[in-house]
């Protein structure tokens, strides 16, 4: 078994860099904040007898080695960066139960025939740089190193650059290594295994997702002396998108969402009309019909929506992935390990986008989920226990274990 | 007759400071681009012989002296602060006009009873520093100068220490002034005198307005994780709080208007359901029942919206007046003077909201409204002809002369 204490004192250490404004964390892709987070994480994986590889990307591979020179490793991981009003555990757990299982086997002394890597993927959130998962969408061969490069944050700033400025841009070609397997610890970022009352989630599918990005194009103009059969008005015209979205979502269901998270008025001031409005559409659902036919559905009807108020619409899609099967064997170690261990545990269907999903594109892949207090992340107030954090995390080990062979 | 070129030419050398990036300007109040067009216009004022009081909220006197000294000044200006993205005209036409009309007197060697005083009022257009027209609303008497002062820009900076900062915080208690008059001329800002193709926008009243800021407050969560069932979503409540203001300016057709020009999502990413919304519904029409009878409306159905939602709706009333009659006299000299130098005209209702509307509480004042092109104001492309602005300055002059009496 792991060691929890320890597992938590270092998710409550890491917590410390780039404190958020209500107890969570804002330790956003390539700020100073997540140099130092990396920092730390390297410092302790060395301490465990680790050495360290960088991507071109600025993903970071700590290696623990394996007895047999031809193994490829297992790797295990997930990522240190956060929202801007992020929880202290999303992404984080992942990280540091990897690193909890290497210090663990080095307790025991265990040694494995594959290696294992545990790895902090750059830049998971995408809050900063769209898409999310970026890193590992590069590693798995999604996005050229072109693309991954040229993505900018809202203050323009791209990510090769701010990769170059925190000083973390690695040497290795991305996606060069090869992989036995994945695991990857997550918190479920939603209610069920809390409501199921399981210690432990078994991974069995993701969803599949879009980013639509609308840009839409009315005209600027005085909110008081413009009369109402005059005005381009794109800002209503994104009104009734967002309402036609919920409404897509819903006659979908179940197994279906679909919602906005960002918006950008411009010129923003509140006696102007907006000349321009960008908005970005989320849908998700683990079916890859579904999926394609919501798409379609809010495409049109903003076509429709837009035309009515000719109001201009352009559409990019921003972020993607459809939907992912985890790898059965893995899926099948992860359950009997929590079985063996005597941890409750049900299947589940992961709502959020994870650096497994692409990883499983080049390996056999799983995840492993950890229940979170109501459901809540991408908030700070995002909360897991110790007892939890703790019952994954030697599900882990025991999956590892087998897969890396002792 | 004014010069109208050398109007022009001064209208096109204010326009070189604060350029926006399509044409228009970015000289937004207290900045440093306000203290150089400023600057611009003190050395104008001096060089027409003017001496220069400035008064606690930053607002700009020049004074030209009248032969009376026991006769109150007859005042005429606006404002050279400019929206985010703002046209040349909005404003800056209406002080420079005003120092035409003095250069002419100058010119033609006028000597009046009555001093003249040419105005810039500080923040007119409240995209910065909220609500529009403060400096004159302090001067009115609507608003203490401590309320003024606190003030915030959308950095969190507030308009005492900015105005300190940019070094136009003068010594004259704000609202000390009497007026004889006010006079003030404005684009449009709307279609109909173009539209009618008349030069001279004679103008009775002033429609009111409100400016409501709704916060809502929703539960920030994962938009791909959180079941559609378990959303607390902001957002949509906005969107539908959009729509609804639609719904109820078209109810109250003809004569009103409502929309929204500024949104702020938080935290705003792509991938996390909006804790909070932050947004301003601006509503206007001529009338006093329908003006409260909107904002009723609103308030109430912007209730029931978020209450279905489960999402928290608190409103808070960032700008607001009134609507205004201007004084029959003033107005009536207005129409006749465009009458006697040939020019059409025709009588017109202001939808936009001016410093005239808060100088109308301290003494009798009225407006003259120049056409613009399309009815485009809040944009860059605003644009008005040479020609229309010489013939409402002309009309300017001739109505101040009789008021200052010759
Ligand atoms: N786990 C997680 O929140 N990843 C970010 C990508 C997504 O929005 O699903
Ligand atoms: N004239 C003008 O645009 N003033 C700003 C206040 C308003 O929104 O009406």
């Amino acid at each position: 078994r792991v060691n929890g204490d320890r597992l938590w004192d270092s998710l409550m250490d890491m917590a410390k860099i780039g404190p958020g404004i209500a107890g969570g964390n804002n330790r956003q892709t390539l700020t100073d904040e997540d140099a130092e987070g990396r920092a730390l994480f390297q410092s302790w994986c060395e301490a465990a007898g680790m050495t360290m590889g960088v991507d071109q990307m600025g993903t970071m591979f700590a290696t623990r080695p394996g007895t047999d020179p031809d193994a490829l490793p297992v790797y295990v991981g997930s990522h240190l960066d956060t929202q801007p009003t992020g929880g202290k555990y999303d992404g984080v757990l992942g990280v540091l139960a990897a690193l909890e299982v290497v210090r663990s086997m080095n307790d025991l002394g265990v040694k494995t025939k594959h290696p294992i890597v545990v790895t902090n993927w750059a830049n998971e959130e995408g809050a900063r740089f769209a898409p999310a998962m970026l890193a590992s969408g590069v590693f798995a061969g999604v996005h050229s190193l072109d693309y991954a490069y040229s993505r900018k944050d809202p203050d323009g700033k791209s990510y090769g650059d701010e990769l170059k400025r925190i000083g973390w841009l690695g040497e290795e070609e991305v996606g060069a290594r090869k992989m036995h397997a994945y695991f990857e610890y997550h918190i479920e970022q939603g209610p069920i295994l809390e409501a199921e009352n399981k210690q432990i989630g078994v991974v069995t599918h993701c969803q599949g997702l879009w980013w639509l990005e609308f840009t839409l194009t009315g005209r600027e103009a005085h909110t008081g002396s413009t009369p109402m059969n005059l005005r381009v008005n794109a800002g209503l015209a994104m009104g009734r998108i967002l309402e036609m979205v919920q409404d897509v979502a819903m006659s979908e269901q179940p197994g279906a969402v679909g919602g906005v998270g960002q918006v950008f008025f411009s010129p923003n001031s509140r006696n102007v009309l907006p000349g321009k409005v960008v908005f970005t559409v989320d849908i998700r659902t683990p079916s890859q019909d579904k999926l394609d036919r919501m798409r379609a559905k809010i495409e049109a009807e903003a076509a429709t929506i837009c035309e009515a108020l000719g109001v201009g619409c352009s559409v990019e899609a921003v972020g993607h992935f459809d939907p992912v099967t985890f790898d059965p064997t893995l899926v099948g170690r992860v359950r009997d390990a929590a079985e063996r261990l005597g941890y409750s545990h049900m299947n589940i269907i992961s709502g959020a986008g994870h650096d497994a999903c692409w990883a499983a594109k080049v390996a056999p892949a799983t995840m492993i989920m950890c229940p979170c207090v109501g459901g809540l992340s991408h908030n700070e107030a995002e909360e897991i226990s110790k007892e939890w954090a703790t019952a994954g995390c030697d599900v882990l080990l025991h999956a590892m274990l087998e897969t890396a062979e002792v």
